[in-house]
């Protein structure tokens, strides 16, 4: 089990909620390493995956053979650091925590790659289940890992991704425990969010995806499950990065896990009607 | 004004919009000429788009930034001719008609691209707005290009695609009278078909996309409005085949207008809830 470590904020977390996105990336920007959930509340934030051009083929390839868990919000040209999601920001210093990796293993956790930029580097920014955390806190459903503070539980699964070139790995799901009585809500919040991941992949059963112990997530903190509640599973944007471990491009850059871009996009942006 | 030849169709009507995708793609396989409307009602149709490997990326790009003309449904890998959207299917040889391009001119309409194929071909299958006309008419909403027995009206517009890499070219677009008591479920019923266009992109007002004549198409037949109808612009899946006309690659294959491939697909996987 890897835990995230969990980092206390070096600012008030009601006030981080009202910060707009480009005062927290500017936080960020200046060395300030800490989760972004719970920042910049109602703007949409993304995953991030940056590799060479010369891989960027495969990444786009399975974004699209893999919508769910990589639904593909902007993918930059070559070398360059801006993104249309947020056109002031700095893709190599904005973000609160990266992760650099070799080989398909993780060599560094930096606060910039100002040093580790060159020109044939491709970003792809992939939506993340923080926006429809919101939607569905919106909609009376409650959210556990919010309600204890932790990191949503990630798994790798038994399901393979659709392969693309090079890239191949494993689907890598987020659970969240759901009311039972809120299942059917969680399902219709989310569906209507699919460049977010959208709806469920599978509703309870987690040994059917090949997990055996759901106190034992592969990425982030264990989270409790109330009585009543049942494992709700959706498609996960660290999937890539399963993807990149799996796979071992020479060189790529990721976010580290819940330290994410954030974009000026308002998550309304991506609930559809 | 390009208008697409029509050709009569060598069986009945009727029969053609029962027959099964395989029995559709056989008798095209078999020599049949004609356009795909109307045939094996209910499944999804696609547009087909088919450049060499080092094209293929900004192809890709083209689509993920310009996802309502150019919703991707399927990219195959190169070489194949074949496509999870109808396992049995070949895709050189399945479709009633072809487009040639080279340098960005059209030389040739064959019936079936079998020599011309080559192992570095990667084809792309792009929604159709086939798929939400039936659901235009399945809300009460009439589509006056099939009450007319014509192929829709589709117009090249001055607003340009986000470009990728060497593709760039204008956004074209499809229009459909629609009565103005109506517009609000048409655009509803769309907008849950993200995947085959989605929601339209402008509605009424045509000369503030650049068109001056809506009786003079660039593309497929000018379609007669009744009073009190509204023209109301989707984005069109000809988009792709105006940008290989702007950017000019070295080789390139697509349908010909209205002569699409057949997929296995039913629509109803496209409409979302």
């Amino acid at each position: 089990m890897t835990t995230t470590p969990r980092t206390t904020p070096a600012v008030d977390a009601s006030a981080s909620a009202h910060t707009t996105p480009a005062q927290a990336r500017r936080q960020y920007r200046d060395g300030l390493a800490v989760p972004s959930s719970g920042w910049a509340v109602g703007f949409t934030q993304a995953n991030l995956v940056v590799l060479p051009h010369e891989w960027a083929y495969d990444m786009l390839l399975f974004g699209q053979r893999n919508p769910q868990p990589v639904p593909l919000l902007d993918v930059t040209d070559p070398g360059s650091a801006r993104t249309a999601l947020a056109p002031d920001a700095d893709l190599r210093t904005d973000l609160p925590r990266y992760r650099v990796w070799e080989d398909g293993s993780l060599v560094d956790e930096p606060t910039d790659v100002v040093d580790l930029w060159r020109d044939d580097l491709v970003t792809f920014l992939v939506g993340c289940s923080f926006s429809f955390e919101m939607a569905l806190l919106d909609a009376g459903v409650p959210v556990r890992n919010i309600e204890q503070g932790r990191n949503v539980s990630m798994y790798r699964t038994s399901m393979q991704c659709r392969p693309a070139g090079r890239l191949s790995g494993p689907l890598v799901v987020s659970m969240r425990p759901i009311p039972a009585s809120q299942v059917v809500t969680a399902v219709q919040v989310t569906a209507r969010m699919p460049d977010v991941h959208g709806a469920p992949v599978h509703v309870g059963s987690p040994s059917s995806l090949g997990i055996t112990d759901l106190a034992s997530p592969d990425f982030g903190d264990a989270v409790d499950a109330y009585d009543g509640d049942v494992p709700v599973f959706w498609a996960c944007g660290v999937t890539p990065q399963a993807a990149l471990m799996a796979s071992k491009p020479p060189f790529a850059i990721t976010h580290a896990p819940g330290h994410m871009f954030v974009t000026d996009v308002p998550d309304s942006v991506y609930r559809q009607p």
